[in-house]
Order: C-alpha cells, then sequence, then structure tokens
C-alpha cells in the first residue's frame, strides 16, 4: 500500500503555502521510491546514457521539489556504482509556477550532490508548460516522474450545466455529467502519452501517481468526498448569503480521478506504451492529515487536528482556482466552515484517498 | 560599428529597474543582428538538427530576453524555408535572477512564434548557474549567444588592497592591480571557452559581445570611464561624510575589459574554437542613453536628458553590486551625484563604450 495524498500547490510561503503544508508529499516520495528504484533499475539495466535526463513534471515549488531529485540521482547511483553519470534534470510546471525560489536553493542543492555524485554534473532546467502539450524534443527524455498532478485536467470540461449542487464529478452528478468529465479525461491523458512517446527514448520509463477510483463505476469517485465536502462548506455561505447561488452553481473543479480500466483503456489505445505497473492505493485521511511528528499522538485532540490538518493541506492545493471564482476575501471564512465540516466527517467515518501507481516503459 | 551599451540588470519593474532601462539592449540586439544571422546561416549549412538547441546566456529578465529569441528564430526560419525545425531554448542566468516574469509572458511569445514558425515546437528552459561553470550536457547545444554579459568576473579579484581611490580596473590603477585582473579575466574566460567547448556540438558556433577596451596597454581602460565617474560620486559622499572612506577604500567591481589581443590569446591557448570574428565597436555615450523616440532630439535639454538616461541604465545594471556593500539607503544620493557628474562630462568630452564583437565556432 502506498499513501499518495493530493496536495497541488498554492505558492509563496506563508502559513497556508504549499511550501508549509506538503509534508504529506515528502512521505509520498518515500512510499514511491519502490516504484521509482525499480523502474530507474530497469532502466539502467538497458540503457546506458552519459547523461541521464530526468523529467519532474508538475514539480511545484517546495522544500520536495528537490527532496524528489535528490532521491532519483541516488538509486541511480547506487545502481550505476563505478560509472559516472551526468544529470539533466528538468522541473516542469506551469508558467505561474514559482521557479524563482526552487533556483535560489539550487546552489546549495548542487553542493550537496557533488557529495553523493560522481564526476558528473548535475544540471537543472526549470520547464514552464503545460504537461499535456510538448515540453522537451523528440526522444530526449529517459525518465519521467509526476506525483499528484496528472488527475488535474488541462481546463474545466464543456456541458457541466446540469451538474448542480456538485463542483465535481460527484455521486450525485447526472450521466451528461460523469461523460464530460470522462470525455476531458481521455483527451487530456491522450494528449499527455502522446507528448510523452514524442519525447522519451525507446526504453524509457514513467512512474505516475495521481488521483483515481476503485470502481468502474462512475458514481464512486471515492476521492471526490472531500470536494463534495467542500461544496457543503460553499453552501453554508451561501445560506448565510455571502456568496451568490448562481456563483456555486457555475463553478467545478477541473479534475477527474479515472478507474484503472480507464487508465488501462487510454495506455493501451495510445499504443506506445507497455504497463508495468497499475495499482490502486488507499490512504486514509488521519494518515494524510498527520505530520511526522504527529505520528504517535492519540489524545483527545488528534481528530480535531487531524481536521485542520486536512483543510489547510487541502487549502495550499486548491484556494488558487477558488479564489480565481469566489474571490480572496471569503477564503478564510470558507476554509473555516470547512474545517468544521471535514472534523466531523473524520469523527464518524473511515475516509480516505485513492491513488493510482501507473508504471510505463516506452515500447522499441 | 555595432552598437553595444553595457546593461546588466537590476530586477523588478520599478523606474529604476532593468525592465525598465533595457531600451539600449534593444538596439544591441538589432546591431549584433548581422553578425547573429551569419554565424547561423553557417551553422545551419553544415548541420541540419531536428531540434536546434539554442543558449542565451546571461539573459536577464525583460522585454529584450525573448526579443533576442525571436530575432534568432526568425532567422532560421528564413534559412531553412521549406523545412521544419522544433527549437528547446535554454534561458541562462544566475539563479537569483527573475525568470518568474520571463515564463510569465511566454504562453503569448509561444503562440506569437506558432506564426513564425512551421509546424515545430517552441520549447523555453530557463537554466540557472553561472557560465563560468558547467551548464549544458555534452555535445548538446548548436548556439550560444551572450550580450554584455562575459566582461563581468566570477568574482573579484584578490590582491586589489592598492587599488585605493579606485573601483575598478583604472588608468590610475598600479600594475599589480591590473595583473589580479588580468589574471582573473584569464582564469574566468579559460573556464568560458572550456565548458562551451564541451557543450557545444562539432561545427557549433558562439556569437559574442562584451565590454573591452582598443589598446594592449592597461592602463588604457576606456569602458571603465564610465565606473571611474561613479568613484568620483563615491568620493563626494565620502567628503559629506554619508560614506565611510574604508568603504570605498574596499569596493572594486568584478568587472574586466579586455583588449582583442588579450582574448585572441586566451581563444587560441583554450583550442577548441576557431575565431570566424574579432571585431571593435565604439558607442557613443549620446547614443547609448537616447531611447528610439529620442534619435531626433537635438534642444538644449539634450545632453541633460542624455546624462540622467545614461546614469538610470547604469544604476540598472550595476546598483545590486552597490546595495550589498553600501547599503540600499544611500543609493538615491549616490544616483544624483553620479548624473550631475555624468552630464557635465558628456557636455564637455566625447565620451565613448568600447565593446568586443566575438563570433566563434567549435573546431571539429
Amino acid at each position: 500500500m502506498e499513501v499518495v495524498p493530493m496536495c497541488p500547490m498554492k505558492g509563496g510561503s506563508g502559513d497556508t503555502s504549499y511550501a508549509k503544508n506538503s509534508v504529506l508529499q515528502r512521505e509520498v516520495i518515500n512510499r514511491m521510491k519502490p516504484v521509482i528504484e525499480e523502474a530507474i533499475t530497469n532502466l539502467c539495466n538497458t540503457i546506458r546514457p552519459t547523461t541521464l535526463a530526468i523529467a519532474d513534471l508538475g514539480c511545484s515549488s517546495g522544500p520536495n521539489t528537490l527532496y524528489l531529485v535528490s532521491q532519483i540521482i541516488q538509486v541511480v547511483e547506487r545502481i550505476s556504482e563505478h560509472e559516472s553519470t551526468a544529470y539533466q534534470v528538468f522541473l516542469n510546471d506551469l508558467p505561474t509556477n514559482d521557479f524563482n525560489t526552487i533556483f535560489k536553493s539550487l546552489p546549495s542543492f548542487q553542493q550537496q550532490m557533488k557529495k553523493l555524485m560522481g564526476a558528473g554534473p548535475c544540471l537543472v532546467n526549470g520547464v514552464p508548460g503545460s504537461f499535456y502539450g510538448r515540453l522537451f524534443p523528440k526522444n530526449s527524455v529517459h525518465f519521467v516522474h509526476s506525483s499528484a498532478s496528472i488527475h488535474w485536467l488541462s481546463q474545466v470540461p464543456y456541458g457541466l450545466e446540469s451538474n448542480k449542487g456538485n463542483i465535481c464529478m460527484a455521486s450525485s452528478s447526472p450521466t451528461s455529467v460523469y461523460k464530460a468529465y470522462y470525455h476531458q479525461f481521455q483527451k487530456d491523458f491522450n494528449s499527455f502519452l502522446k507528448c510523452r512517446s514524442e519525447e522519451l527514448v525507446a526504453g524509457g520509463r514513467m512512474a505516475l501517481t495521481f488521483m483515481g477510483r476503485t470502481s468502474d463505476d462512475p458514481c464512486k469517485h471515492e476521492s471526490s468526498y472531500i470536494l463534495e465536502l467542500l461544496a457543503l462548506a460553499l453552501k453554508q455561505l451561501v445560506s448565510e448569503r455571502l456568496i451568490a447561488e448562481e456563483k456555486v452553481q457555475s463553478f467545478n473543479f477541473p479534475q477527474y480521478s479515472p478507474s484503472p480500466t480507464e487508465v488501462k483503456l487510454e495506455v493501451e489505445r495510445e499504443g506506445s506504451f507497455g504497463i508495468d505497473r497499475l495499482e490502486l492505493t488507499e490512504i486514509d485521511w488521519n494518515n494524510a492529515s498527520k505530520k511526522e511528528s504527529d505520528q504517535e499522538e492519540e489524545d483527545d485532540d488528534a481528530v480535531e487536528n487531524s481536521g485542520y490538518s486536512m483543510a489547510k493541506c487541502m487549502r495550499a492545493g486548491i484556494e488558487p482556482f477558488l479564489v480565481g471564482h469566489f474571490g480572496e476575501e471569503i477564503m478564510d471564512k470558507l476554509f473555516s466552515r470547512y474545517t468544521e465540516i471535514v472534523t466531523a466527517r473524520m469523527s464518524k467515518e473511515k475516509t480516505a484517498f485513492v491513488f493510482l501507481i501507473l508504471s510505463l516503459t516506452k515500447k522499441e
């Protein structure tokens, strides 16, 4: 079982920023290590490039961005032993990502890497752009990693007018809404695979984690449950006349959690990749919201703290989307209601995220 | 004669920022066009890569960063006619450069480029790091450009204690100071050539412009004259007891303007490159400080305006160095004195920068 929480990014370094609420992401990387290690080992056993080109898609900007890179380099150095490898690391995210903060920490990172590595340099590039489009030259990348990013669609699907009362693909969404989301997922995931297939060398590997669902039943979107609770918080603000109802009715998240079957179908349809691993993994909200130092905590405040941390973790990930639609000024109130709702549910139900782990090899 | 003013960068977008005072840099790029065009044409006639890898070293952050890239792409598209080329553009500067601002303007830039280009994508990467070290994998880059950057040394040379009253390699500097600066230049320029020679493909090209001097006489540092006037402004502030004398005595710019002979010697000593062009070019301060719209201005205020613009242009380039040593609070006063001194000199003397244009081909 791998633990893979959903935490995209909110910029800066404030109390609600991604950089301050990404301790979970570290846990994800640690849990993904065996999958990454397996992919890298198989890669290095078949291809021996003098410069290993690694891409992290949706790298965001926080302490984990370079931590992931260091983990990959350590795996390669352990495998390659006496051979000296040079690294070209491509850190990708949208052009609005805070690359400056990553770049400023590079000199000390490169110093650290020198101690781990042979003589080969570790060259780090920033690659601003959408991973649903081309990012790299043809046949130029050996290993692609992406963590908790590709469940974000390239856009809000068209045709969600009937998704009233919901802000995502939810259990009460009508069939037309499911179809609209699914169609957008198919289009985007196909573009993702097509672009990566052009960019990866033959035999190149991808290790991906993203939100998914266990069942092929479109109504069972377990991972959307956390957003369904956000819809409840929005409804509270509507009833308090702090947000207009139409504002909530016209809002939908560009997010889709595919089932393993849906993923398999798209990979096979695109045709460039062989599937090495396609696994489901669940993560309890309690674990997702605990910091490492809290792991032993069992007192009465534990559930309340978890609810607070969970809501804060979500805020770091989704606030940018909400601000664009509802405005900055309502955020504190919204997340205060959200924290109450999340905390109440966590005390009553077993709540969990579902993530997919997908490991692919580009066919020769 | 090419016009190449000195304007490294000050971040942000304020009145004294590089972004607001870089109209001259645009002129440099326009004047360098024939040299770039010649280098690119020769390159494309010998090598026909499917993806052309272009690097701009010391790209800074302003309207000219992507303008230069668009100029290069236009040349390639004109030459290659019916063939479709993909571009991988590497924008390099120190990790403290404002890459976020460049990246945010990328989507609209890439839209523009699509109209100019064939089907091949234009992929833009940020490469944070010193160009005196390795930036790219071996044999991976086809064309390197650098404008008004490599006269900046990697550090202030050791052994400048006797450079009293000066803040750079100046006409009154003792021989030991010249030797210290020259030694640092040799070391840095050799590193620059060595790294680029590893990174460029055989037959790859470099088109560089940087501050230089006309004479082999180490005392004739024409380009340093603008900094010698800054030393006068600093001395004024010392006499007004606004800056401690020791503070000025311990300050030196990490900048060196080599002669063509010194450059030739280092290129030949390093051995990887053939020299296609090594030219001197002068730019009158009056032209350097005029905006395009001012070109026809001939009224009485012209000299005063030029002095003001020249000082502002210099401020955008060198203020970061000064702030680190003298503190933020003294800058307005310093540049007010400096503007007066520069204006007075421009009304009395013919004052000019000297730049070198260097076009190189990596030997097969």
